[in-house]
């Protein structure tokens, strides 16, 4: 087997764990009392920002923060200035990029696109968007912005608002909320949900369950009154049974976000979710702080500004703070060392299954061979190492008993990880020479 | 009232006055004998650099002067990577910029942008140029390069040439010329003039007469013998009167701007005015100083360059110095002190005026409500406090004493500034309660 | 006569000779070896970098290098914001970058643009790719490589292979290669082998010889077995005689190039040259480093990456600090001097020759006269001083003596460099009244 090496660096919020989470939160709140400690921090130490996707937001958070360490910084901010219009892979690139600074900051348009970038490098890489996968450090941001207000999250009932399926900020921020201990609330606009088996992973790693909740305020978000609830098992809250569906009494925290055109989002009828003013009277919403990773669009009404339960201008202010935190931890673990995240888990390349089902993955862009990953606690699944989608295996084989069987068969349970052989068909495990185990 | 907050920044060269230029000079000659002195006074500080128009000149010149006093830059170079492209405001992209940045430089297509972007942060704002309307470091660099020549600008006769009506950097040069003493020809290309009503507010402001003065010359720049020379009241010069129209007999310098054809200028028949090299023999411009913003075109001759009277390089030199000393000034107060620049009038944005009649204003584009100030000695006039364009104000009310007149009746130059109402209609001001004052 | 300015700064490989190459390495040991002494050379100087061609890879290793000894950088990283795009000339935008730098390094898309940017500004000027001419650093680089695993590359057997008529690489490292002393084996795909007189004028200046040789392999490459080996006269190696025509046993290095399509290059019937996995078996290749400036496409397999003779990631790496090396002494000769690059020669614009031949040449885009330069030690060419092109002289007359002769003639060569005055026809130099001299 031929093990993909464990990736250096920020990939995915799926790393985050409480012991990180809780250290890097003490980290930044130290560098926000105590900035002019930290101004040579990184001095002699260069990060590149590379930015494939138009922003300015991120790419100037990124560099404010390496420079308020110190550290200089070499950019690419126009993505059709790049090697890649020369027809250079992306491993080819990572690798010239990776030989220029010490740390590296990329964005990317492909899900999974800053793990096969770590592949060519052996510095940290920082992934600052990829695709409509993940980005890590802008639910640092949020969650911090919480941790401010709160100090824990635990208990705290959090609404996740808009355009899941093409948003990456909202996919990261349920990996962190959930870690962090937070409930969440899912307020899908109409046609906008994300996948199933995105959520039930989550709800496997956090230990989570989910259940129906009501409110009539949703229906004016989503289209139903009613919202699927991830929460701690053995917790039981809500109120106001109706059709025996617990009614949530309060939101401690909304996050809205931006419907996601640039990738091909389209809101059913014009009817993309937005708070009003109006709405935020209702006792739901009373105490309810209102986040946006921004930039906003209509779904924040820019009289929401003034109001003192308006957050999302501060999450804007903590962004380069938290990214020096990590910028610390990744190039001075000497001084300020932060928990090591969750290794990613490393993937295998060999297998007969076929190019992965997600067209937005980065390896049908770069020719690459899907590493698999498994995961599942009750039933196995495969899923691509890259961009976490589901891969199509129907069978699974083992190394050692050289024996094959159906995906969901019990027997599955039984083989041993490093052992598991996927296959999409009975008759390409029979080909590997595999036996029909049943 | 709700007066919009006094701008902290550089917004227009109206804001100048002499004892702001007298101290600039000197901190800027300071810095040009001592650059040493300075390298590190800005360490530790972030300046920001956006550029929503093209631009190479002027933002490595303010990129260079933040290095060179140890400041470090976070940049957006390019237009199409900014959050507009996803439909952000301008006053949300200015917050974040802002919570980024130590100070903020900023060109923007439209007329009066930084007076919005600085509304947004409470960080000094620098404006590189807005639209036509101005750009008053550009200015501040023209000024610095005759002050080295000449000392003083008082008496001095100075030509301005070309483009008027698009141009920014010249209509921000009639300020700083004026307020600094100088007399002004005016040789507006033909059809290029500006707007009497820009003119007629710089005359009031700098207590300056207009009047005409002829020379043969003018007539091969702007199709007419005579031209406008605007200057301190009481002085009379020149000689030899043709038609009873003083002619001018020297011109100490000449400053000439391009077609601004990114505008949409166009120069009739082709015949926008330059410089030839046999009309510099001319005794008129013997010994007269050539000046321009650069990027030239045709208007001044290659061969031009190694006259000594060629000024354009030295300009472009004194560039990243005069930048300096203004950012000392805004970052540095406690060391290196500058008087402040006279306050941009405060806004009402409560009235009924409509919007901004200024296709090109700021307001037009972001949906903001046009914030009105007052100007005139001998007539009350409302402008954009944004653009600085005239109001279609016809009708004056006195919050105080309810009534309306006429704009241009006696009774409206007896309101005082605080109660100021302006109308379109009369039937405006008399829904609203006021009473017909004749 | 009006000779140019020498100019100051790197313009093409051609200035290199073995002292300074020697020195080059060391200094560029040094700097590996020790990268902390070199940490603040720098600091307070501010570096320009131009890019008027989509690049990244370059760019980023010049602000690594120029951050890495503490200097600051100022860049234009977009052609399309540059004040080329209002029209200006590059003289001009070369004088006002070179008022804000103490460096500058520009990659210009037309031949020899360098050196009309050198004449604008009096610090050096690095020329980073101009057009299909030159591309110096990456020939410092591509050379340091080498020294690293050989010390000397005398008599080493270096194959250029791929794309010569457009790659600016291969042009550069030719002088590169023949100056310290290697032989060479040219391998140019299909009809993209590069100009004859070029070559003629590398084998004058470094007075080798070129004979032909053949390898079977050279078949699957060029299309035929023979290929010209340029190498010091007196030398003569090979084995195997085949039709009379010695055999390469073995090359030391082969250095391959991407085709150049964004220059208009187009493979013929798709047959560019790469090389197989298969071929690295060969004796030929045996110990054969493999060297490719990047981006690579096809003509680089990926499986050759893990391959010990593999180079290409380590010139990568190389990059910044041999462009370390070379700013330090350029920017620093008090403490890291290196020996003076061989002059470019000095050029002549009086002259009655017509615009320079070649398309490309920057003085056809900026209508600039071109500048005539001598070489030739049997027989005199007249080379455009910028773009290195034989200019279409006909005939040759002497100052001193004032007769003409056609320029084959063996009295042009008795003529005094100082005297030599180039015609197109003899018509033109009777009219300067010249004399037939026959």
């Amino acid at each position: 087997m031929a093990l993909l090496p464990v990736l250096e660096g920020l990939h995915s919020a799926e790393s985050f764990h409480k012991a990180f989470l809780g250290a890097f939160f003490e980290r930044a709140r130290e560098i926000e009392t105590h900035p002019a400690s930290f101004e040579n921090a990184l001095q002699g130490r260069i990060i590149a920002t590379v930015f494939e996707e138009a922003s300015t937001r991120t790419r100037l958070s990124f560099e404010a923060a390496a420079h308020r360490l110190g550290a200089q910084v070499i950019s690419v901010a126009d993505s059709k200035s790049t090697s890649h219009a020369k027809g250079e892979s992306l491993l080819d690139a990572a690798r010239m990029v990776g030989s220029y600074a010490d740390l590296i900051v990329w964005r990317h348009p492909r899900d999974g696109a800053t793990r096969v970038i770590s592949q060519a490098t052996n510095i940290p890489v920082v992934n600052a968007g990829d695709g409509r996968l993940g980005h890590p450090t802008q639910t640092l941001v949020d969650l911090y912005t919480l941790h401010r207000e709160w100090g824990s999250l635990e208990g705290k009932t959090v609404g996740v608002m808009g355009d899941l399926r093409n948003g990456r900020t909202a996919r990261s921020l349920l990996w962190g909320l959930t870690l962090a201990g937070a409930r969440v609330v899912l307020l899908p606009a109409p046609g906008l949900d994300w996948e199933v088996g995105f959520e039930t992973r989550v709800l496997e790693r956090s230990g989570l369950r989910c259940r129906e909740v009501a409110h009539p305020l949703f229906k004016e978000w989503t289209g139903s009154e009613r919202a699927r609830l991830l929460e701690p098992k053995g917790l039981l809250q809500g109120s106001l049974f109706r059709d025996q569906v617990p009614r949530v009494d309060r939101l401690d925290a909304l996050y809205l976000t931006r419907l996601q055109v640039e990738r091909g989002a389209e809101a059913s009828k014009g009817a993309y979710p937005g708070i009003r003013m109006r709405q935020m009277k209702d006792p739901l919403l009373e105490e309810c702080l209102v986040l946006h990773p921004l930039p906003r669009l209509a779904e924040v009404p820019v009289e929401l500004d003034e109001d003192p339960r308006a957050r999302y201008f501060e999450q804007a202010r903590m962004g380069p703070l938290v990214r020096q935190a990590l910028f610390l931890g990744m190039l001075r673990p000497d001084s300020w060392p932060l928990p090591d995240l969750a290794p990613m888990p490393s993937g295998n390349p060999e297998h007969r299954l076929g190019p992965c089902p997600n067209k937005g993955c980065i390896t049908l862009q770069e020719g690459i061979r899907v590493p698999w990953r498994v995961c599942g606690r009750k039933n196995r699944h495969f899923l691509c190492a890259y961009c976490d989608s589901k891969l199509m295996a129907e069978y699974v084989g083992c190394h050692s008993s050289k024996r094959v069987h159906p995906i969901h068969s019990q027997e599955v349970m039984k083989i041993r990880p490093e052992n598991l052989c996927p296959f999409i068909s009975r008759d390409d495990a029979l080909q590997d020479g595999y036996q029909w185990g049943g």
